[in-house]
């Protein structure tokens, strides 16, 4: 079954892999140990994954949190939720990926991310990059991809079919950030119409990735639904704290509507919803990992995702690359994110 | 079109109906002016409505809470969202009852309800009563049957076929209740394993009513669980509030599980929900009425109920019946429901 190209490939693995990690959670202060530039064994695979050689990743807000809250440990912590990169090995149940194939995938939490120079992921988390993006744009991709996939078709209940929810209206509190901007583009592409709310600044990057309706954060986003003749509206993601939403969310959203977030929030007025007998669902890209529930899924979706880029329906959100993978330019990206108020991802590109 | 028959029906109706009803918002303490026995006009058909002659009626919490929250009203505010009698008249668009029909219904908070001899109901509300039942075991089942049957089939998203959720399995907080007793009848028909509490007194009930397990609501609900090997759910319905059963909930629910209420409450801890991304609904049985959407589906819903009770696989929680139906049968029905702990229906029935 081993050809000779697959030979080639596992005779020149080396026996170490570059990482970067850390052992304890941490500020941005520069005064306390962060991140470190670390030489690692090779991880060894599991009957179904993929050893990937990452050649660029992205840099998530659940990176920044996970640093920030990471528990002291012996064995260093390696972040990272979104990788692309060449597969060099495979586990012996792995049957539909080659050695040599791209591949982008967000992961799990629940092993070493994709800040390591070779990383094991269990291959159903996994897809082929797309064909016509280099590996920094599809970097950008899979969990924003994933996220925004799920909370749309899995949780608000949209149909994953072009022109699909023709007719039907999602509002988007926070269009512009990562998920946002995937959210919108699958959301106009289904069919649905999409309202979403920013700061005016961002108002032309929230119409290049799928919106119809720009909405003013800073002012009553119901007011400027009316001032178009909306009065409801059939799905609400609210990718922001829900908190100072949700009462908006209340009187926006139809009978029988959802309403879904993903922003760690410890209790919500949900009593508000059950005149019009309306739902709350979490989005949360990493239950299928973390339960080892419907896995493949994910694997699936990301497949989806680059058929719709490689057909033109979806664009990366890619913004800014930074060239090198290691700690000084991690630490870089995460002060970045934790500024807030980016839009677009941002990526570490090349040599680690 | 009009037959001789309906011919006689339409002359022989009176000018007036007896009713019971009332002007503002009472405690059942005596000092206060309560339910008063009314005369008052036929009520004016609409297109689709049907004109039913009430034979027998239930009481539910939802009547108890109206009647003390009832605002200052010139008109009398009329209860009652059970209803067993005959079509007497129909509005010129109903197609599918026929006069001297016998039916059954909940109907709408936004109309005068059943305690009245003679009603208006919208036609898309109503089925045929079950052909096995008297009038006085249908009354019982129509409130908390649409509740039950949303709850389990429009909310926790279970398929409604017998023995369509083979393998699932259901918990009940609450099960002896109205809608506990239906859900758990219906739950048990769609195939669900159902696990259900009550204080032990109301053990058999339950076993009566379609629950499979038995939990003592005073002990712990996960250790009773735990003690027959379940360690986690496909849904949970918390009929009752829900807030000391929440984090019960989150830890026992399965992961993109869906934990539904009824019982009004402001806020609950949701964030317990995100690691598993979970859901929380809410059912309310007004809504489809309240806002004029999929309204006959409550005509479909109640149509199935019917077939289920006549081919034996439910059966109807009637558990007293108070004869007459006027202003003293009603005040104490009220009495014994806001006594609480009620197992079964109470059911005013005969003359008014």
């Amino acid at each position: 079954m081993t050809t000779l190209f697959e030979e080639v490939f596992v005779m020149t693995l080396p026996t170490t892999t570059k990482a970067i990690g850390f052992y304890e959670g941490f500020e941005l202060k520069g005064d306390q140990p962060g991140f470190q530039d670390l030489v690692l064994p090779m991880p060894v695979l599991k009957a179904q994954d993929l050893l990937v050689q990452v050649q660029a990743v992205s840099v998530n807000p659940v990176d920044t949190k996970q640093r920030q809250t990471q528990v002291k440990t012996t064995k260093p912590r390696i972040l990272g939720f979104d990788g692309v990169g060449q597969v060099v090995a495979k586990g012996e149940a792995v049957a539909d990926f080659a050695l040599g194939d791209m591949v982008y995938y967000a992961g799990t939490t629940k092993r070493p991310g994709s800040n390591m120079a070779y990383q094991a992921i269990d291959s159903r988390l996994v897809a082929e990059k797309p064909t016509t993006l280099d590996v920094n744009a599809s970097a950008a991709l899979p969990l924003t991809s994933l996220t925004a996939w799920e909370l749309l078709f899995e949780k608000l209940g949209f149909t994953p079919a072009p022109g699909a929810n023709q007719g039907q209206k999602i509002l988007v509190v926070n269009g512009a950030g990562g998920v946002g901007s995937m959210l919108m583009q699958l959301a106009k592409w289904s069919g649905l119409r999409v309202y979403a709310t920013a700061s005016n600044q961002n108002f032309d990057w929230l119409m290049q990735y799928g919106a119809d309706v720009t909405l003013d954060y800073h002012q009553n986003i119901a007011e400027q639904l009316r001032a178009v003749d909306i009065v409801n509206v059939d799905g609400i993601a609210i990718l922001y704290n829900p908190t100072n939403y949700f009462q908006m969310a209340a009187d926006l959203i139809k009978p029988f509507g959802h309403i879904a977030s993903l922003v760690d929030v410890q209790t919500l007025p949900i009593g508000l919803l059950k005149p019009k007998s309306a739902s709350f669902d979490w989005e949360f890209m990493f239950t299928k990992s973390d339960y080892n529930v419907n896995m493949a899924s994910q694997g699936r979706i990301l497949q989806q995702v680059a058929q719709l880029v490689d057909q033109g329906v979806l664009k990366s959100t890619l913004r800014e690359v930074i060239p090198g993978i290691n700690a000084q330019t991690l630490t870089q990206a995460h002060r970045q994110i934790e500024g807030g108020h980016t839009k677009g991802k941002i990526v570490l590109s090349g040599e680690f």
